[in-house]
């Protein structure tokens, strides 16, 4: 296969997202790739790909001859092309502009397209490589690069930090059950399951503070809303409540939506997605009572375990709009989280939930400051107390009362773009059975 | 120990970023660190901290009654505090500002402050967690911070693309030597040393993209410029040559440096590090000028061995400004980089070096789009060709030519921030000698 290389055709190009009415009668020069092409009355229609839109290229033999003519005649469904042409005006076309062509020639011819419509699950996951291009997938990266964007414009303009936690950690946050351990020169090390613990230090330096990175859980759960690598933002603020990390959680997951509802409108289009924008105060059930709800709905659930994918299913089918659950027993949550003065059996903890069956989206609460109360629940935990030693540190040396949360990047796109699984928000999605390609 | 909630309080407070001459003669409420502490005639002053400032804070026992006294006088340097007060001029005051306190409440009273100035390097290490509060450590973080803002701004403006390439893979992009191993429910798995292949597949899908994520190299080598964990901006860009690449490189370092220079005043000057904007273009020398460079210096480098850290060293001392290595030989090169079409010992690629001893800032070129070449290049590696079938199928299925580059966030922020080690660049660094706290 010979790859042709026209880089002073490139240079001039234009991109597909700037052709507009502006340009009517003028010459343009573009790259891309052959997403669909007809053949109608001797005319050969081509439209052309490439990041930022699509755009019906006309090819007359008598306009652009015989040479270039037969390039467009062996052309195949997603080569990589240029078109010079004129830009005209056409009712017919999609979007109302075509290019008329004057010269097309390939870049690189692809052999014969191997995705089929009829095309099952576990194949378009194996070819996700290029399943990449197809308009929906698109659509999907689409939306998750504007959450992103929304979430650091939200938080910068708020006066927090982006800082980078390590990946690579020697303690387990979220306990030792879903760690996956890792040869570090001859020491035992982890994935980290979240970046808590260390921005739980860069709050006494730096303030207000957040990072978006990856996350890791060696968990075998074949539900659709988990995935064992998997980004998330995750804030935390010092001289802070629960009441005040939940108040943040409301006011970025609201911006969130309302930036993609602005941004991504063609994608959510395309995706059948409707836009919604949510409304703070999100309202607030207690544990107990999604316990109720969840065993109303036949499922049988305990007072003091987490609530598992299929109650937060049957719990979160019964709202229209994002909601917490607040007070979590104790028993069900990690070491760090403050139990309630008020009620110890319970802790300053939530979890924000998307309505109609999506569940939670982000996890959050007040962390325990007092020194002699984490030693104490670390031990109730049976875990290593040495590893926390640094952790414990920061109790002698001045932490205020702080709280933060963690908001799951895959769970908040699956749940804005209405996707049936949340591997589906990822450009290369790992799961337990799944490290290719 | 007893940490104070006062969530009323912390609701009024001001930023003492946001305290200025606007306020003189008003009421305010801070929330903040102890940073230094002195009694002068009667009088304690205080040197408040927060993510946002520093502020002088005096307490006269006439203005805050015995009880408040009684607390600053029993306070100890880095515990948590609020204080009411009163902003006033003060020309002897560190900002020309300071506070007379009403009221002073300690949250978190802070045990002895662990950290002499005498203490050395392994114990700042240990200590990190402790020492990220150093205005030095602060000032390198919110340089980090504001080279990672750049280059989004600069990207996003330019329109790339923001997309996340997985973490654990299952092919090398750098050669196996260097790979973190990982099992992965059974099957063998590693941590990523690059996204690239991963953007190569998403250029078709999504144009000009890129990432801004960690990676990983096992490498046990003790230089001042390597990390077992880093993060790295990576770009790649369709329909594009080595040339385009260097251009893009050119032009982001260049915004980098004086997006720092506006925004890091303050941090620069007080790690002492002169603020520089380079000029692109950006000179270029040979690999084999740079050989010569290093063997003058006394380096026994041979022509077709990568330039190792010493190399480096020698070569980018003699430069004042950023330059370019071209034509490196297609031997001390990974498989993917597109040998030079006339003269195929040397490949189309580069290296972006720091001036100054610094040496490499980032790595790119053009990578190979034909598919012959490719599955040659990677039996010649000696590399499992069944591993790469997905990354060669990219060859098949129309990707025209294309180049990117990788630019070392740490790498960046040493040279800009003119610090000795790498590792100085990170708010947690990974060394192979360390993986705590």
């Amino acid at each position: 296969m010979v790859v042709k290389e026209l880089p002073e055709v490139w240079r001039r190009r234009k991109y597909l997202g700037d052709v507009d009415q502006s340009l009517v009668g003028k010459s343009v020069t573009l790259c891309g790739w052959v997403q669909r092409r007809r053949v109608h009355g001797g005319v050969q229609f081509i439209i052309l790909r490439d990041g930022t839109g699509t755009i019906q290229v006309s090819i007359h033999k008598d306009q652009v001859g015989k040479r270039a003519f037969g390039e467009a005649q062996k052309v195949t469904l997603e080569s990589s092309v240029t078109v010079e042409g004129v830009v005209r005006t056409d009712k017919r076309a999609p979007g109302g502009l075509e290019v008329s062509a004057r010269d097309v020639k390939i870049v690189s011819l692809a052999d014969t397209w191997p995705i089929q419509k009829t095309a099952g699950k576990v194949f378009l996951l194996d070819k996700r490589h290029l399943h990449l291009r197809s308009p929906k997938v698109k659509a999907v990266m689409l939306v998750r690069t504007a959450v992103c964007r929304a979430i650091r414009e939200f938080l910068d303009r708020d006066g927090f930090v982006e800082v980078h936690p390590p990946i690579l950690i020697s303690v387990a946050v979220e306990g030792g059950a879903t760690l996956f351990p890792i040869d570090y020169f001859g020491k035992e090390a982890y994935l980290t399951q979240s970046g808590q613990l260390y921005l739980e230090a860069a709050i006494t330096s730096l303030g207000k503070v957040y990072t978006m990175d990856p996350s890791f859980r060696a968990e075998k759960s074949r539900t659709r809303r988990h995935l064992t690598e998997f980004w998330e933002v995750e804030c935390e603020l010092p001289f802070a409540t629960h009441e005040d990390a939940m108040k943040l959680e409301e006011n970025l997951l609201t911006y969130i939506c309302s930036y993609v509802k602005d941004q991504c409108e063609e994608e959510l289009r395309l995706l059948k997605a409707k836009p919604v924008v949510p409304r703070p105060p999100f309202k607030r059930i207690k544990y107990d009572e999604a316990v109720r709800i969840a065993r109303k709905a036949g499922l049988p659930v305990k007072w003091g375990e987490e609530l598992g994918a299929e109650a937060e299913r049957a719990v979160s089918t019964r709202f229209k709009d994002p909601f917490f659950i607040v007070g979590f027993p104790t028993v069900s949550r990690s070491f760090y989280h403050k139990p309630d003065p008020k009620d110890p059996k319970i802790t300053l903890s939530s979890d924000l939930m998307a309505p109609g069956g999506y569940g939670e989206l982000s996890s959050g609460g007040q962390r325990i400051s007092d020194y002699d109360l984490l030693v104490k629940r670390i031990k109730e935990q049976a875990l290593p107390l040495d590893n926390y030693k640094w952790y414990l540190d920061l109790r002698r040396y001045g932490i205020p009362p702080h709280a933060g949360f963690g908001l799951g990047i895959e769970r908040t796109v699956r749940w804005i773009c209405k996707l049936p699984h949340i591997r589906d928000a990822c450009l290369f999605p790992r799961t337990p059975y799944r490290v290719y390609p």
